[in-house]
């Protein structure tokens, strides 16, 4: 097991990676209170559930298990509301912790209920997905969706621990495993091009799941993503890099109605987009800019995006929520590994990157 | 014009408190961004809108109005929805602060909203209810109710800046200036007796609307309450005293319905069951208890409470969020302006006392 610090002062937490992590009853030991919810799907249930209410029972909590539906439409206030009763209907108390176990969408939904129930309680992410471990599950974000935009009413939430469990990704599906390899590119191709690199050459063996090759993979995103968060917890500056191909992808994501496109395929598409408008804007090699969507591609993930009229990417994007006094900032790339937030992108650029990209 | 510091650090933050503040630009131009959303009421918009929105276009922003029915039904998601809503179709970014104008409702939802769009953006409270003035606005406590229970979804967030004007409280009905004093008076009980003797000399003034009264009411009651947040934001402790009368009260508002007892009147309620369990239990002494129900009763409160069944009350009570580790918490009291958070009450003390409450 490797274990990463996310350094937040007296809200830092640990990130426990390696294999056959989520029977450890000693890892969430430390983290209970009287009682605990374990926020899950109908998916993940059948398969890790029983480990993780064990664990937690010998532990010494109570556990309460609350069910929510598969697939990003959970992320709705609807949703939500079932799990906030649910909490209430069991008498969970302010002590009460939350477990989130799951993928990207259980962990958001479950983080705000958490943020939200009496006003804030603990909350523990059980990642079961790549995207999850390697990027959801890190550094506190926690939201649900609107019908105007994704991810448009949240709170910033951090977890007491992470207990990334490799072995989780075995009953992945083929398609998840690559949406949750568009988050890891994204942190080498942002922040750390020798990362990149190692993909470039890995890439076979993590569509493979070999288990040394996730856990490096993991390992290094979440040090990258944690140094991030550390220095820019609510992403005023810094922080926003992490969004690289966002902008795009969240455009992807609203016009297709949140589900068509699994979030990592909007991401890998966006950032296809993002690695065509840095190059036109004269910051990124043309070079740099097709090893990316080279690699993407051999991920499985898209490179091109649905076909969108120009106004309604306009629309889209202008919802952002990198915007600051209606100026929509983009996260492009001087060069592979080194992102950087622009708001003085020529307008006419983006057009051009919109009408390539389809 | 006085002001006082509520001390959190970077967090920390200035309630200003004088007559005719709304209109005065310069309170609220350091805390604007390029835009803000005034959420208000019906009842208040017509009022005092237009002053507030011409202060704030006076220091340069864009302002959206953003109107919300009277009342606590107000206080629920359909009500929240629409504020978030309307927040995104006007294309507010993170860089938008809202302000609060009206009552408690007003400013529990909205800061709420403020706590949850986009994780998180600025917020302005213009309290125009004495309640409001002298306990909701400030210490950062938001939230909306839940069937099954009151203020049970929320979050802390701290505002930028409080703006108490007491000239808006000329047009408060009289029994909502009753329901404010009852928590001036709980300020008092809990933590100030040379203010509750004050109280009680001044009580006849501050019905009255005498000026000078209401600022000093006020005032004293941000002191009070400023420094117990100082010390104890989140409530962990110290700050669960402010809650003298709230068990019994919101059971009050709970088994009502939210609505036909006003939250003051349901806390004076409380307070005196509260004062008669604290001298049941042996520790406050009989006279002071009947020094407290004396001064509820002659501002014009409930003394009594609604007729509710032994295990209805016992129901709601269990749903308080003081509850640690499934035991019920009270706030109770070891004389006028010492009150103690007890978990070790005996529950035949509290039958006796919900006996005699009604």
């Amino acid at each position: 097991m490797e274990t990463i610090s996310v350094a937040l002062g007296s809200r830092s937490y640990p990130i426990h990676i390696g294999a056959s992590l989520i029977a450890r009853s000693e890892l969430y030991a430390a983290h209970l209170g009287p009682a605990a919810a374990v926020v899950t799907n109908s998916v993940v249930a059948p398969l890790y559930l029983g480990a993780v209410r064990a664990a937690l029972e010998r532990a010494g909590a109570r556990v309460i298990e609350v069910l929510v539906p598969d697939g990003e439409q959970a992320k709705q206030w609807s949703t939500l509301d079932r799990v906030l009763d649910a909490l209430l209907a069991a008498r969970l108390g302010r002590d009460a912790t939350i477990v989130a176990l799951g993928g990207g969408v259980v962990g958001d939904l479950a983080g705000f209920a958490a943020a939200i129930y009496q006003r804030g309680v603990h909350f523990i992410q059980v990642p079961t997905t790549l995207l999850a471990q390697v990027d959801s599950s890190v550094g506190g974000k926690t939201a649900i969706n609107h019908a105007r935009g994704k991810n448009m009413i949240g709170a910033f939430h951090q977890p007491l621990t992470v207990i990334s469990d490799v072995a989780t990704l075995d009953s992945l599906p083929e398609r998840e495993l690559r949406s949750g390899l568009a988050e890891v590119i994204k942190h080498g191709a942002a922040l750390d091009q020798p990362f990149f690199d190692w993909l470039e050459s890995h890439i076979e063996r993590l569509l493979a799941r070999e288990r040394d090759a996730l856990i490096h993979a993991v390992r290094r995103s979440c040090e990258l993503k944690a140094a991030v968060v550390a220095e820019d917890e609510r992403e005023t500056g810094r922080r926003a890099l992490l969004n690289l191909g966002h902008t795009f992808g969240h455009a992807i994501e609203a016009a297709t109605g949140f589900g068509p496109w699994l979030h990592g395929e909007a991401v890998a598409a966006g950032m296809v987009m993002a690695a065509e408008l840095s190059a036109r804007a004269g910051l990124l090699a043309r070079p740099d800019a097709k090893r990316i969507s080279a690699l993407i591609s051999r991920a499985g993930l898209p490179i091109r995006a649905p076909q969108l009229a120009r106004e309604r990417w306009h629309e889209l994007i202008s919802l952002d929520k990198k915007s600051a006094a209606g100026r929509v900032r983009f996260v492009l790339l001087d060069a592979i590994g080194r992102a950087s937030l622009r708001a003085d992108v020529d307008p006419r650029l983006v057009d051009e990157t919109i009408a390539a990209a389809a």
